[in-house]
């Protein structure tokens, strides 16, 4: 079986639980177009017929959130509705970044946005996020103590938080030729890693895991989610186009930074620095313009940066992911998801 | 004392326990331009100076949550972080709707998409959504019983859900000549009544108030909201600019619906009408075309219709108000406070 096979089956095991959770929440709703786009962007219609899940996304966050919360102990099923916040949490996020971002294509179809107009697709988004919340409480229907579903609540919602703060920055380094490293791997432990370590953290919780255990699965998720996010910017510049079935250089055409731009520019001699800071500042660039920005990048060293820091921060996933005494089976499954995330070329 | 005097009376008394709340929220938090934006937004800083509270909110629903939980017999300052919530829910809302509606000012100042774009603006008012929903956790820090605590989330949530189905509902509406008042009455139902609605059931809620009560102050709010809602449509067409500060007819030029044109639409004889709808459908309409379009909605009967159908909800919502059976004094400034929202002409 291959990595991604491994993976795959990992997440496919606990879809169903989510799913179920998702589903009930919808049910009975008011029948309007709302929650044919709403369902539209879970991936459960495709605008024609229903429930063909042509588009679903891999429910990274809460088969993490699960497998968490039983590697620590704990019932996944007791979990599920943590895990439905989380996917629900991490959709309307992603929704609204089409917009932002000015994404056509989601998973090969067009965005909410490009569908039915900017004003729906922020009110689909802000419905979603109402929904993740209605999920949530729905941990109150399971024998877990108030104060474990509070903490539950709070971190996910303080999650939220980073999250828009870390779009905040995203935006606000747009065009800028002056980012550091160490602003930019700020910026991603919020937009990213802050809702991949809360899905581990809230798991651990839900199982009465020990404090020591909840941190290590915490500072866990921290480091995959960094580690997932600097190795998507590595495709991003050097991924196989067909693979990841979009053309490369997305984030240079849109004047958006990512960790190999940001450490060229920091970087490199003052000549080529000056040079990739003009090329960059040219505006939309042709396909050529794209590959000759690229080759500058990657002669400042940049691929050979992030491929050291994409380990480096593996290794301390993986660390963190010993430190937190689980049970083996779960763990194993733990590791084999993350080691997929981390080294995926698609 | 006028209505308007005794109506603010009512609102300042409130102000502070839920400001309080609010500032605990935003205290600690990174330094990031992001909060100088939310700030503004609630009318806490004008882009320049700190704290002068320039153009601050009139923290309605705040203010018929804390007075509801005490008419109710509960304590005001438990509800306190339930009127913060009810509050950062309210302006996320209206920072959204800001963007939907290209509104360019608000209470006097630059919208927050305007000084700072679309973008901000989106992730903005997720994040004060978020701080929404932080808001309402702090509810656990008092003796009430956790499954209160849950049901005031429930219902929060909940109302937030319908506020989006009503925000989809009238996007959807845009321009559409065909709109019934019973369809029109149900959008406004959703999108301005039941947050109201929700603020009143919530703060007797945390009052342990009897069922009847609970059930009756959500009735009553939501025929407040509906008044309320009506109101807002009379004073857009039939309103003194001066005491407004804009001009009448800013929905007319938005192509956006009211109950005014609904109802002229829905109910002139067929000549009259189609004169209507053509008028409306010319676009952007200058001052002397919207006085001749505002002649034909009254000369439909619309300017009649509208003070009716406020008049009896604000007498549903005052029958419902009694049915509750609350302390004197509290019911008396619930009835104050509703008589001035009902009935302002500002």
């Amino acid at each position: 079986m291959t990595a991604k096979d491994r993976a795959q089956s990992i997440l496919d095991q606990h879809r169903a639980l989510v799913d179920a959770e998702i589903s009930h929440l919808l049910r009975g709703r008011a029948d309007l177009p709302l929650y044919h786009m709403l369902r539209y962007h879970l991936g459960w219609s495709d605008g024609e017929a229903e429930d063909k899940f042509p588009a679903a996304g891999k429910r990274v966050r809460s088969t993490l959130c699960l497998l968490a919360c039983q590697a620590a102990g704990g019932d996944p099923q007791a979990a599920a509705p943590a895990g439905a916040a989380l996917e629900l949490l991490h959709s309307f996020t992603l929704l609204h970044d089409d917009i932002v971002d000015e994404d056509e294509v989601r998973r090969g179809r067009p965005t909410v946005w490009r569908l039915w107009g900017v004003d729906q697709a922020i009110t689909v988004g802000d419905a979603m996020y109402a929904l993740a919340n209605l999920a949530l409480g729905r941990l109150s229907r399971s024998n877990l103590p108030p104060a474990t579903i509070a903490a539950a609540a709070f971190e996910l919602n303080e999650a939220t938080v980073t999250v828009c703060e870390g779009q905040h920055l995203d935006l606000a380094f747009e065009g800028r030729p002056d980012i550091g490293v160490t602003e930019y791997l700020d910026m991603i432990s919020r937009k990213t890693a802050a809702l991949i370590a809360a899905a581990l953290s809230i798991g651990a919780r839900l199982a009465a895991a020990a404090d020591e255990t909840t941190d290590a699965l915490r500072q866990f998720g921290h480091h995959l989610g960094v580690a997932y996010q600097i190795r998507d910017d590595i495709l991003g510049l050097w991924g196989d186009p067909r693979q990841l079935g979009k053309p490369v250089g997305g984030d240079l055409r849109k004047n958006k930074r990512s960790l190999p731009v940001v450490y060229a520019l920091a970087s490199a001699e003052p000549e080529p620095r000056r040079k990739l800071a003009a090329d960059l500042a040219e505006g939309v660039p042709t396909d050529a313009a794209i590959a000759h920005i690229i080759a500058q990048i990657e002669a400042a060293g940049a691929r050979d940066y992030c491929d050291r820091l994409l380990r480096e921060s593996q290794e301390t996933a993986l660390t963190q992911l010993d430190r937190a005494r689980l049970r083996d089976q779960e763990a194993e499954d733990l590791r084999s998801l993350a080691a997929y995330l981390m080294e995926r070329s698609e």
